[in-house]
């Protein structure tokens, strides 16, 4: 086993660190995680630029004109959603639709149960796109719902949905679009205008934070209407809006390293080109991977227009010398971290295509593959069924 | 103005950063912060040490036997106030008494209210104790109340409550007891054993982490009895602790830098000598700091057996010349941040005294602060009435 450079992470005298393939928490630059090395206090002048910078620059990533607003909440990913939902999903006069396909749109929809708040599901499985069409049978069939509630990239699979054509369908019926775009925002173009009311993500995704918070940009009308709706104090978007507008700090203590961390990553996320460039290198990172895998004889669980740059799912081999286990192990040891479990229903498992990595990167994983399936003497790639 | 070394805390590059001279975030390690200089992933068997490592670590800090369990949540402190309020309080049978003494205990009974929780509450204004008796008495007249919430250090002041006598007392007559220990964890001794079924605190006071993260010791009987009670997915207690108890792994994106952060934050605590040793540090700083701004003319809203070792409350002078936003930003530009802002009745300021920070710094924003006087031309230190 050598040990090349690029495929080690970790910081001088953690040379050993995994690179991180994974939905997230991902590998971050170096630069974004030495913006950690200083404390800053939470209601100084200078912090509070910081969080005035992130929530402007979200905004202009967004595409958003003036009339949305961009709230941050400590916590990871789902805590912006369960606020986002609590804030403005209808309690009882109509309902919500959660349009499903894998574990977060299935979460989006168990959340809304436990607050209360009316709920119907479209189920598309975990490996198909809703369509326009399916979206707007439901939406016609029943008028009673008010509400839309969709993911971007469905990281249990990493198909990406068509949140723009059903965007479209939803406004045309005058209904609220809501999209969790935690795995996609900063990678896969997100143009609010067309049509998106409220959209949520959070900080280590693909703009290349650290975890600690996520953030929800919506219309402003909607935020104000939202007063009084939450079903919490600390998930209250319109009372962390509000904190945030009368003086530019949090209610509750912010996670400032994370915050500081993530405003330096806008700022290298720009300098490398925006949403177009940060796409590009990993759509590059997944077609090398995908050809890679494919040429040692994985298949993948979608197909390539479904399979969005995200992460990449691949069919269990069905050789009896395949354990999981022993190959995740093994491939860690060699300096690469991939996600350890399956989410879909058919055997399956994930590589992560994005974080601070690189062709070199997605070179070094299939090496390491192809090194790791020689020793478990695994020859047989065709998928198991099941 | 001199720029000594010890007045600031930056790293290199960023020398000018203020100490933060404030209840939290506070000024941390060289170390704790260079613990944020990897990715980790948060499913990785390294990182689940860690968080184990924590959960056994505070347990232990506490006095714990091995009735009680440790649940961490993201977000901030008040997450993890919101989070034990609304798994442990009663719904509608009983009630909840919040021994109140400042805009802590009001915020746990405003949680409670929005809870739909019943609650009532003691109200002992910002600068007095709660005694033994205030708390038997509404015991006593009130059979209904089931649980007590009581904050150890309140941070409005600074004043520490006397949690272990009253444990007793709410003890003798069968109540839950739940303490907010937020601000003094890990410099003021707590047992648990004494008589605490809760309590909760966070990543960025006493333990000198960064923030984050917050924490919830509890018996497991009563964790066990509060499956479904939580009005909230990401908030649930019961749901987080089985997620961390049947694989090690958060059921949602943990704040990996953080908690690592932390993990190395324990470890400095222990090493400098534990509960005792911080809390002596911290006791010598609030030391120097009463007795030199004594010295100049300044009064403290409490007396010296009231006030405790974390952060003191002084009375804004009444010279006309004293401007507390001059004052404030005067002191940044030497590097001290402190409090920018008053919470009690009286017109106060409040200088923290906790973090890593010792006897040089004290001396330092001293200094600091006779320089700032003598340019303001601030002599009459009396304090001002109202
Ligand atoms: C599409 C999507 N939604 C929600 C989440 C949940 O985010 P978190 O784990 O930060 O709570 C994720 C995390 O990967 C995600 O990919
Ligand atoms: C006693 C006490 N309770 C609660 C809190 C709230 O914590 P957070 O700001 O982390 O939500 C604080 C913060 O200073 C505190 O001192």
């Amino acid at each position: 086993m050598d040990k090349q450079p690029h495929r080690f992470a970790g910081p001088p005298g953690q040379e050993d660190m995994p690179y991180l393939l994974t939905p997230g928490p991902l590998t971050t630059s170096r630069g974004v995680k030495a913006a950690m090395l200083a404390d800053w206090g939470s209601r100084d002048v200078e912090f509070r630029r910081v969080v005035s910078g992130i929530r402007k620059g979200l905004l202009d990533l967004a595409g958003c004109d003036d009339s949305y607003e961009c709230v941050i909440m400590q916590g990871s990913g789902t805590f912006a959603i369960e606020a986002a939902l609590g804030a403005f999903c209808p309690k009882s006069e109509s309902r919500t639709l959660v349009v499903a396909n894998g574990a977060y749109g299935d979460r989006a929809a168990a959340i809304l149960g436990k607050l209360g708040r009316p709920v119907v599901k479209i189920d598309k499985g975990d490996s198909a796109a809703p369509s326009v069409e399916d979206v707007t049978r439901a939406l016609d069939a029943d008028p009673a719902i008010s509400h839309v509630w969709i993911i971007h990239c469905e990281t249990t699979s990493g198909i990406v949905n068509p949140i723009e054509e059903i965007a479209r369908a939803v406004k045309a019926r005058g209904k609220v679009y809501m999209v969790d775009a935690m795995s996609s925002f900063g990678a896969i173009p997100v143009h609010m205008g067309v049509g998106m009311d409220v959209m949520v993500s959070s900080s280590n995704k693909c703009i290349e934070g650290v975890p600690g918070f996520s953030y929800v940009l919506v219309k402003r009308d909607m935020l104000e209407a939202s007063k009084g709706m939450s079903h919490s104090v600390v998930l209250d978007l319109f009372e962390q809006w509000k904190g945030l507008e009368a003086n530019g700090q949090f209610r509750f203590t912010p996670p400032t390293h994370a915050l500081v961390a993530f405003h330096t990553a806008m700022k290298e996320h720009a300098a490398e080109g925006g949403v177009a460039a940060r796409g590009a290198r990993y759509q590059r990172n997944a077609q090398i991977l995908i050809r890679g895998m494919r040429d040692m004889g994985f298949s993948t669980l979608l197909s390539d227009n479904q399979a969005g740059p995200i992460i990449q799912t691949f069919l269990t081999p069905r050789d009896k010398n395949f354990h999981f286990e022993t190959f995740y192990e093994e491939l860690r040891r060699r300096g690469f971290a991939i996600y350890p479990g399956k989410l879909t229903k058919r055997p399956s498992f994930r590589i992560g295509t994005i974080g601070k990595v690189d062709e070199a990167v997605m070179n070094g994983v299939l090496k390491a593959i192809r090194e790791v399936l020689a020793n478990m003497k695994v020859t047989d790639l065709a998928p198991l069924e099941g």
